[in-house]
């Protein structure tokens, strides 16, 4: 396994070697930050991101020609390998369903759907091919409402952002009755609470936080999401491309060291279960962690003064080495639009058909 | 089967004998109507009404204590046998199934659940027994939401009062997929549109109530609820005990002559089903009716100026006759506390037990 942590006898530091991480729901301000973006991810870890179809403007990749354009930008401006997703709406039903072979899923943005929610989504459902993961963020109600959707429709759904002990508790509940469920929860939501930011109803309580923390177990990917740049957006007033990246695994190593995660537990849901549950393609990707060197630039975290520390010291990709001690050492965009090639789609439970190698 | 038309030699008329009628969804608007609203339905065939646990007050019904006073109200009132349902609210879970012995159903109003909707339904799924029936209004993301939750706690759910052609066909689909799903549609949803009331939002389009008549055979019951209480609040400014109750059965038989529905469908969801699905005991009650005569004081009624024909010339209950004509003959509060006994709830299309002869 690569999810050692070794003693660096010349250095007495403790480093941790992990597979090339994937972010399963990158945000970017707008299709002009590609770079910016993939550049963060690779120095903080993460050699692929699956880009979500919205910008600050909104759902923008909603049919095929906007996903072209996306991927174009992306292919002349990433430094990680990448994917993107597109947008379900009220009235892209066809549409959405004839860009599936170029999206990396199908992601459904609950806020969108205002009125007859209930058929235009089940229309989704039916048309989506069924070998292509559907995504949501949808909470409470809604949550309910797509998980029998999905369960009517006999396909697998992945949930991403949860928040809540109450979403949580219905996802354990619908997984315990085999329900095709996945979920993942934003590391923000582990480290962050409403009672720290009083303005941001979409934290979970604290309540809710342990709640996170305790089913654990039921959470089967972690995630970054637009939970950070919303915090920063609120608190700071500025947006910037990568936001919550690098502060992601120092976060995460910080828990190791308090006891409550193991390694395992972070490469589990940061790789491992991404991999399965959206198909991601086989990278040669590695990455080495000084667990001990301390974070610098964290100007918008809200956690710039916990003097976070794990720093990501070098990642190999594409058998090369792409990034060293923060510096990207690629000198063009090499990352690849990777997507899950035709086939039927497994759940992370079910028997997973082994994704090939294609580089 | 008692469910035949027959040409009454001496007068011409068409007749039609019935078993008694069942209302699932009485509404009164006072616990003090209870005299007046069970005559009005004697006198219209229905020998047996299950009280919606609301009044032009709100939920009212809540627990055992406000149960016991309902039937206490009821017991020296009624004219037709009858129950009570109890209403679902955020906090009466425990409340609720103390009662539930004494209570015909669970009515969950979905309207009275503001937060956390998900997690108090679902504790009232886990609590009430399984003995006995939950019913629900719930529509749109409601509908599918409370349909996924029935489904995790493998309990059986009527949703009444459908009115969209969305709410319909996610029913067929949950049906389809072998969900314990029953349902009714109001008998003024089949007959009034938005377009005839386009302040009324709640009735269903011209399109939708198209929909209802084409989906009739997933519709298990029919039923008259709060539908035609709403419409004569907002046309006529005035509410009354028993409206709605007098013109179902002559709009049902004006359709049968128009030939979009037979006696015996009238028959299967206004007494077969709702016996079936309610648990209801069985009822010795007999209703004759004219199909030719004409109905008078319908002042409140949409259906005033239809010239609406099927007139109810008698009807028994318990062996006597206790309508005669329109005139009641019982002197005194002949109904009966008639709930079901414990014992296991049988869907529709399971296997259910016959419900013992109490009387
Ligand atoms: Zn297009
Ligand atoms: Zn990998
Ligand atoms: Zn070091
Ligand atoms: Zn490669
Ligand atoms: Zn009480
Ligand atoms: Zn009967
Ligand atoms: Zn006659
Ligand atoms: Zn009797």
């Amino acid at each position: 396994s690569l999810d050692v942590t070794n003693n660096d006898a010349q250095t007495s530091h403790s480093t941790a070697v992990l597979p090339g991480l994937i972010n399963i729901s990158s945000f970017v301000p707008s299709f002009d930050d590609f770079e910016a973006a993939t550049k963060t991810s690779l120095a903080a870890g993460f050699t692929y991101n699956a880009f979500l179809p919205q910008t600050v403007n909104g759902s923008t990749i909603t049919d095929l020609d906007s996903l072209a354009d996306a991927i174009g930008s992306a292919s002349s401006a990433a430094y990680s390998d990448y994917s993107l997703y597109i947008a379900a709406s009220e009235t892209n039903v066809e549409e959405a369903a004839e860009a599936a072979d170029s999206a990396g899923a199908l992601f459904i943005p609950f806020n969108d759907f205002v009125k007859s929610k209930v058929s235009s989504i089940s229309a989704h459902f039916a048309s989506w091919p069924e070998s292509k993961p559907i995504i949501t963020d949808a909470k409470a109600t809604d949550l309910a409402s797509v998980l029998l959707l999905a369960s009517l429709h006999n396909r697998s759904i992945h949930i991403t952002n949860v928040s809540f002990k109450e979403d949580l508790s219905l996802i354990k509940m619908a997984k315990e009755k085999k329900l095709q469920v996945t979920c993942d929860v934003s590391v923000y939501s582990l480290f962050l609470t409403r009672e720290d930011f009083p303005k941001l109803p979409f934290l979970p309580t604290k309540e809710d936080q342990d709640a996170l923390w305790e089913g654990l177990a039921d959470v089967d990917c972690f995630s970054i999401g637009v939970l950070p740049t919303v915090v920063s957006k609120t608190v700071n007033n500025k947006v910037a491309p990568g936001l919550g990246v690098s502060d992601a695994l120092p976060l995460l190593f910080s828990a190791v060291k308090d006891g409550k995660l193991t390694i395992e537990d972070i490469t589990k849901r940061f790789h491992d279960n991404p991999v399965k549950i959206f198909r991601i393609p086989k990278q040669d990707a590695v990455v080495e962690i000084d667990l001990d060197r301390s974070l610098k630039n964290l100007d918008l975290s809200p956690f710039k003064n916990n003097k976070l520390r794990g720093f990501v010291e070098r990642v190999s990709l594409h058998g090369e080495t792409a990034c060293l001690d923060g510096a990207i050492l690629s000198t063009s965009a090499v990352g690849k639009h990777e997507i899950a090639p035709r086939g039927r789609f497994g759940s992370v439970t079910g028997s997973v058909p082994q994704s090939p190698v294609l580089n």
